[in-house]
């Protein structure tokens, strides 16, 4: 999805400019070692037109990352609700984004692109601290950074086997087979007491 | 581990060279549509010496995967004792040789190299009917296809975050904390009613 408010007509790639400049360096020094002003330079333009273009360095960071949706928005009207069922409301909502048929095939493009080293660091330092601990911090739990790492090790692990290498019978496990199944993983990672 | 015995002094390449047709044959045509006749064929040998060289099917796609250890030995011996406790004894025997610092990068490498479209059918047709569904058989579960798959899932997302991603707090957990965390999951996927 293209944001083209306020673009002038003379300047037609600049958005792509700086968008390639910030993916290049997102990869290479990670989120906490990006700045805004680091990609303007990077890009020849000025900070107040990559806030203009992209909004916050989160937003631009999940540009880069060219992500058919923003998982924010998917994730967190989930926890809005508090603690209670919240495992089985983020399923739903990830299998919401993960199972139409428009968003998988691109949402698989990108796993494949952060899994080679270079795209590393657009997961351990990017993804988890800009989606995942936000919430974590909604839910106002204990640990949230132990917490959110055991979810999403179980959350990349379904990423994994259901949607790029499509290992059966997971594969085609209807969606509320599969909220059933991985609910009581996700709530006790979330809530329970840990060792 | 290169198993030497038994080769003629004539033909040095002979074992390389059965064995590059095998790592192309199972990634073209994975586990089930790979035939110890068609590899020999590709190498131009007889198909004894396969035998000879490798063992059986299994044995020649557990070479082929370029594994530093047999994962069979590693975790059938976890399921010996029964459904008791197995899940600690699995989690056990994964950390034996997945926090093995001479183990491990070449383990990542294994990782890294299957995660590629031309290697995936390695993992879902070869290293998943090979190695995880002969301990669901020995476990004589109930599904055992669907619950190796879904232990699988949380396998793997623990290898990605914390061995190929290196997330913290994951990638620093103490191995007993670590078991402790994951047993209930996978003792659950192994034993327990499912959905």
């Amino acid at each position: 999805m293209t944001v083209r408010r306020g673009r002038r007509p003379g300047a037609p790639d600049t958005r792509a400019t700086i968008l390639a400049a910030a993916r290049t360096r997102f990869a290479a020094h990670g989120f906490a070692g990006t700045t805004i002003r680091a990609v303007a330079g990077d890009a020849a333009v000025d900070a107040a037109l990559v806030h203009h273009y992209f909004g916050s360095k989160d937003d631009l960071f999940l540009a880069a990352l060219e992500l058919p949706v923003d998982p924010r928005q998917v994730l967190l009207p989930a926890v809005a609700e508090g603690i209670d069922g919240v495992a089985e409301r983020l399923l739903g909502a990830f299998l919401s984004a993960w199972d139409d048929p428009e968003l998988q095939p691109r949402l698989v493009a990108v796993v494949r692109g952060v899994m080679d080293p270079a795209g590393s660091k657009l997961i351990t330092e990017g993804f988890l601290p800009v989606v995942l601990q936000p919430v974590g911090q909604a839910l106002g739990i204990d640990r949230p950074e132990l917490r959110m790492s055991l979810v999403a090790s179980q959350i990349m692990g379904v990423i994994l086997l259901r949607y790029v290498l499509r290992v059966e019978p997971l594969a085609s496990l209807p969606p509320d087979q599969l909220v059933a199944t991985y609910a009581p993983t996700i709530q006790r990672y979330l809530a329970d007491p840990l060792p």
